[in-house]
């Protein structure tokens, strides 16, 4: 399973069942789980003067894509998936089943909930606070510093379920409430409501997430998008999403 | 051709003459055309379950760039020619001569055509359908779904001639027609007409491209670009597009 | 230090101290500083029909981060610093201690001063020209054809002390003059007076620099930037700035 071409450090700490892809380099100070994958060409768990000595810890079940490239003292839960030539620098802390796209760029002392999902090429600044259930499409940046260059680091908040749309920033100190959508293409400076739409540069409120049906002709709402999209969260979360739903069209 | 330290799965089929650079992995479900050149530190022809059992075709005297990574399934004409640690995903297929930019990441499932040119760093979206001699700049992203995340896929149609300049996006379903310009950091979220302009986000018709006049002191239209630029396309083609101009003139 | 698995072309110059990464290869024309040190599955000094023959030089105690490109006939001055995955093509120069961020692509055919610091993933048109002690953030483009495609180049030119913030594109043959800041997801189609902030898509002119506060709680001037940021610049530079200053406030 772990391919002749591989290079394990000493310290490693593989589980069992854990496949390890050629020409892949896993330094000493590294922990993963059970029957993980990692492919080709990745180099995992890179020492840095910038951590604070803690392992990197890879939860069990996961799937690390080729030529991807993770630091020493970052932990993720189980289930992590990630696209090809990530990059997750030192002690950021994510929860369960976090997948990561392709040319993802994590910067590190980040804090994410479980089942987040980044698309391909997202930019995360450091001290970002991501909940949980949140969608992060292409090319978004979370920054950090209200005027760069400087030591002020002002990380973002983006609460449980919002999703942000391809080619969008979210500007130092901003959050971003429970179930709200970033339009695509937006710059935004201030906080965003809950369950509200904001876009335009800078974003500004064009309507409750509630306004916006489905394109699929079936007239129904497309937000909460828990209330139709189901794929790749397990059976318990769905059935507390559907008996949300079905409670409140009682009402 | 061969470095000794590729790794080359036993179903792969090598045409005559072709290069495979050092630490390179191809796997079986490939077929390599004559003459083709691939770099080092490459993965193609992954496995992917969300393929249709199809081989990675690549057709001949193409040129792979170092660090990059197609998989099975997709299918490229003779002349492909690609930057570095660009990512092609499963059942997209592509004409002659294409050319992909350094660190583009195509997702799959797309159509496109002849002599089409990707600059560095381009995201296109599922389902998005790409003419002949289109030209698509850095970090443009093609899009595909109305109200993220849901299942609803508008993939996005790209006519002939067109260009996408620099940050651009192009929001589901929408159509750019043949010869349209679409200005660097837009959104373009409805149709855009032939042969005209538009820019800003939401992007707004500008001007019809007639109306650019070259910027190297000639006085002559920038538009239709094949009247000028020429680089990279074979002779019988630019002779075309010269007679058609000829033509025109006269008139 | 060189890892066994290295690739060294037999007319590559390195110097004491130099260590290469594994699973890494350097070309020929190269010439590498002492005490240099490049990580894993790098490709150092790709031969390039488009260069003039003349060697990459890679200047002494850099460091280039593993899964990093960089073509022959460009030249670096002493503690280049790369993240991961950084591209670079021919005949560009760069000064001291230039730094670049994971994902930068920078085309080649520019020129770049003393302490110039790129985030990660920007893109960096040919022909740019940049000054000293310059700033540029995540997902910033520099462009250079004013109407695409076509043979004309026109380079953008950044004067010292600017920072371009994350996600803004300057337009071709724009000038951003000496300490001017540009606010994130602008487009700037036209020259930036020294010292003034442009924003927004076409950037405006917002205020002078001088009106920006640090959000430090300090009420002090957060622009020029130089007055409170000497992260990673040299002693002697910093007495400089801050003679600069302590002599200004005099008056």
């Amino acid at each position: 399973m772990i391919h002749p071409t591989a290079i394990i450090g000493e310290g490693a700490r593989l589980g069992s069942g854990v496949k390890i892809g050629a020409y892949t380099i896993i330094h000493d100070n590294v922990m993963i789980g059970d029957n993980t994958e990692i492919g080709s060409h990745c180099e995992i768990g890179i020492p840095s003067t910038l951590s604070d000595g803690s392992p990197l810890i890879i939860g069990k079940s996961s799937l690390i894509r080729s030529h991807s490239i993770f630091y020493a003292g970052s932990s993720f839960g189980d289930r992590l998936s990630t696209g090809h030539r990530v990059t997750v620098r030192e002690l950021t802390r994510a929860g369960e089943a976090f997948q990561i796209g392709t040319l993802g760029d994590i910067q590190g002392h980040c804090t994410i909930g479980d089942y987040v999902k980044f698309h391909s090429n997202v930019h995360i600044g450091q001290h970002s606070v991501i909940g949980n259930y949140v969608w992060i499409f292409p090319y978004v940046v979370l920054t950090n510093d209200p005027h760069p260059p400087s030591m002020v680091m002002m990380g973002v908040t983006i609460e449980d379920f919002v999703a942000i749309a391809t080619m969008s920033i979210v500007l130092p100190g901003v959050t971003v409430r429970h179930g709200a959508l970033v339009g695509a293409h937006s710059s935004v400076n201030r906080d965003v409501a809950a369950d509200t739409v904001v876009a335009g540069s800078p974003a500004k409120y064009i309507c409750d997430t509630s306004a916006i049906k489905l394109k699929d002709g079936s007239g129904e709402r497309a937000y909460p998008w828990r209330r139709h999209f189901h794929r790749g969260y397990p059976d318990d979360v769905v059935a507390e999403w559907l008996a949300e739903f079905s409670a409140s069209s009682v009402i």
